[in-house]
């Protein structure tokens, strides 16, 4: 089976999608975030249910991607983990920003199984929104896409048209 | 070829990514957002190069999940388009927070071809980022996953010991 590859993409969510946008990757992301920002595989294959081979291919494209890396569990030890980079870790407002999504709109909130607090206080997380340069909070109506190459121009034409 | 689906996963991410997770359907829905919110099929098909199955495919599970809804291009017309609806324009931050991660970490900003801009001042937009409740700024070690119901908190056991 072929899937098209987004990485040529010059769009950044096509990038974006190349390395996180795979059926799992973004759940193993978010295991390692849960989890401190490491794990071990058999930890991840546990937690996640996921077959060893999956589980062996979104690693190795995490890793290529630099969104991850891996360490002995100890020093000299043979056994390793993977733990997010700083790359990685980036990644929070995104995975935060499904997650709160899905629980503005979902019919089970009893049903959640974890809540993300904040360490200090403990109380639920503002909503990930977007805001203006100078704080104003910005609705989608708010936010224009701008051309930055002439082929992005030809292709908006549709649109200010 | 059969793929786990994740509807029926307690989690919140799980269930966001069943809904937006497929290749390609995030682009789809960045497409309708660059243009304004409704885009007809065979303009969704030209810009993306998607095939129509895969398109058509996309689109119904979008549409079931009121991502997205359809509705005659004007009034009376037989031709339709598809149309974000609310729950679909609240995938905003979602989509910002991919595209600014990716043009953090790229190595050729010069061929970024949109920018997403303040409709009022055209300056760039403000990092999406996670707050606290009362409008700090919060890093990845100040966000605590907290167990929601006994079976998670079974699961993230092995992250408290």
């Amino acid at each position: 089976m072929t899937k098209t590859s987004f990485a040529e993409m010059p769009c950044s969510l096509g990038r974006a999608l190349d390395v996180i946008g795979e059926w799992w990757s973004m759940l193993i992301i978010r295991d390692l975030m849960v989890f401190g920002g490491s794990r071990r595989f058999e930890q991840l294959r546990e937690g996640l249910g996921i077959s060893r081979n999956i589980l062996t291919e979104r690693l190795r494209k995490l890793e290529d991607a630099e969104v991850i890396a891996r360490q002995p569990v100890a020093e000299g030890a043979r056994r390793q983990e993977y733990h997010l980079t700083r790359k990685g870790w980036e990644l929070m407002p995104v995975m935060l920003a499904m997650v709160q999504w899905t629980e503005r709109w979902r019919e089970d909130p009893e049903s959640i199984p974890l809540r993300f607090v904040d360490l200090r206080d403990r109380q639920p997380l503002a909503e990930v929104a977007v805001f203006s340069h100078d704080g104003r909070k910005l609705e989608h109506q708010d936010i224009l896409p701008v051309p930055n190459t002439p082929e992005a121009g030809r292709y908006l034409e549709a649109y200010s048209t």
